[in-house]
């Protein structure tokens, strides 16, 4: 599964210094699409309360997609400042 | 991160007859503790959407949190009946 590199690509010295938050899914065996379908639908629906969390600045979000055989796979990538601005939801 | 492992986990063959959907998250550094009680808020956030998508066996949700140095990961591997069935959410 090649997204599992996903979240090794930073640069080792920004991720000393950089907060971050990463999910990853992975979906197996539906193999008329719907799999797509679902991982697209959950992660909007993660992105939604993550920012109700969160303060994120949309161009630091970093989304790949991917399907390898049976499976789909989703990396989401969110750099966040360093001082983490939590909202009070 | 041993929790990279957690997606290795499931017996091969099981993982050819099984659909599962698979969630890791990863949070680095925060170091007051707020990096565990917000991966686990986002925990309950996720593990909500995820049950108003599909029909989810509360037996079936399996769950593994760890803090590894300044990175603290949760595992959520969820296994779904063959037939998923998709609510009309």
């Amino acid at each position: 599964m090649n997204l599992m590199s996903f979240f090794g690509k930073k640069d080792p010295t920004a991720s000393v210094a950089k907060n971050r938050l990463q999910i990853l899914l992975a979906h197996e065996r539906l193999d008329n699409g719907e799999d797509a379908r679902l991982v697209s639908a959950l992660r909007e629906d993660i992105l939604e309360v993550v920012r109700k969390r969160l303060d994120i600045d949309p161009d630091a979000v970093r989304l790949e997609m991917e399907r390898d055989g049976g499976v789909t796979t989703l990396g989401i990538d969110i750099e966040l400042p360093t001082s983490v601005r939590r909202k009070s939801a």
